[in-house]
């Protein structure tokens, strides 16, 4: 199933999105919902971000050759964590699919960063890594939009990662994920500049949860974003980023300048 | 003025407290509200977390003599922070003033930090020094408890900082408050154990503020803990920490193991 957040006809809400229609739901995912007998085009709408998280975890390091490459831009040794470490990001920061990044004025090195999000459907705590994806309501996708200079100065990233508009997120949530058939595909300007399969991550989901709720409460609405491999190219305004997930769809963002 | 969140009769919501009385108000600080006819007594209520932020900011680094504090304990030097880098904290550790602090069956060096609370009022964006407290509806107090040891295996401070219980705030929300003459104290079991001025901080609240909507923007609720002074003993279950500042009340926690 996929669930979609959306803004039609001056109401915001959820739907169920079954090939270009959305059913339009009263309730939402997260504490109970019924269709209704709303329908409309998915072409008609405006897409929300399809979760505004009561907590934004964001895993930092998990794909052994994103480590590498950022150590190799350090001119450090790269490491591999020794243990699933979640971070934070803000949701300040979250956009829409196809809603614009804007680079502040004083931006200077600004990358993309595909990754997998993970969104908590019901409270968790002390899960098991058997029964961890048993609170996971489903999957979208995120851009970690990254000023990797002021990643270097901010000791908490702050602004090198949660400026505003700096996380896009959607285009909506899927239910029924193999995690093992994904790829991730980066698309900068209509052409191919990264795939890597998606769970190719040093601790996987179920091991994030599990390690994350034996200190803490997952909450409904809650989302993980699990990393980024590889790469990514300094990024302009006019250039248009797409992060593709397989069955998951296409995250598209433009990028303008602050005026 | 004081906000109060707190439940009574079934109802959790927002009231105004004048000397031990509360009256109730239909709305809330953020989104315009209205005074009822319903008044109770303060101590017939159960005292909730003031507001439950969208982001929860949290500055690290902000008083010269606990970044000294913190260097000697790990033998290096100390180095003042040479801009305002604000951090993030995580909603499923708040608790509410009286509400207790479990500590972590595997926890081994749990510290208090107390903390001023920034409660912000009104959407703000690109505002300079001299008009930031604009945004800000009071003042609350926070304690950010801390594991000592997992803050130095953690890359992001996660359980170090954000275990569930680990963030007290409250007792009340505060709209009057000279920043200059508050003065900070914390007690361990009824004895005093930390003094500091409250304001005699390296960044102050409205150079933060101005800092941060250059790149964010902050929505009402959201809230910034400023850092704290000083060092903390070792805490142990069945211990009670009162962080009280000048006017602002008395935010206490007892410590409990976990079970």
């Amino acid at each position: 199933m996929r669930w979609i957040r959306y803004s039609h006809g001056g109401r915001t809400g959820y739907g169920i999105l079954e090939g270009d229609r959305i059913t339009e739901v009263s309730g939402d995912p997260f504490n109970g919902f019924e269709r209704t007998r709303t329908t409309c085009e998915l072409k008609s709408v405006k897409l929300e971000v399809p979760v505004v998280p009561p907590t934004f975890y964001c895993v930092g390091l998990n794909y052994a050759e994103h480590i590498r490459e950022v150590a190799a831009k350090q001119g450090i040794k790269a490491s591999l964590p020794e243990q699933p470490d979640v971070g934070y990001r803000a949701v300040n920061a979250l956009i829409a699919h196809e809603e614009a990044v804007v680079i502040p004025r004083d931006a200077s090195k600004v990358q993309y960063e595909g990754e997998l999000v993970v969104v908590i459907g019901k409270k968790a705590k002390n899960l098991s890594e058997a029964e961890a994806l048993s609170c996971v309501l489903g999957y979208t996708i995120g851009n970690d939009v990254s000023e990797r200079v002021w990643q270097k100065s901010d000791r908490t990233l702050w602004r090198a990662k949660n400026a505003d508009t700096f996380k896009p997120m959607g285009p909506w949530i899927d239910t029924q994920v193999d995690l093992d058939a994904l790829e991730t595909r980066v698309r900068l300007n209509g052409k191919e500049t990264l795939r890597f399969r998606t769970n190719d991550m040093i601790f996987g989901v179920a091991r994030y949860i599990s390690t994350m709720t034996r200190y803490l409460t997952l909450y409904p609405g809650d989302v993980i974003w699990m990393g980024t491999d590889g790469s990514s190219p300094d990024l302009k305004a006019t250039d248009v980023v797409e992060v593709e997930i397989t069955g998951l769809g296409t995250l598209r963002n433009p990028f303008i300048a602050e005026t």
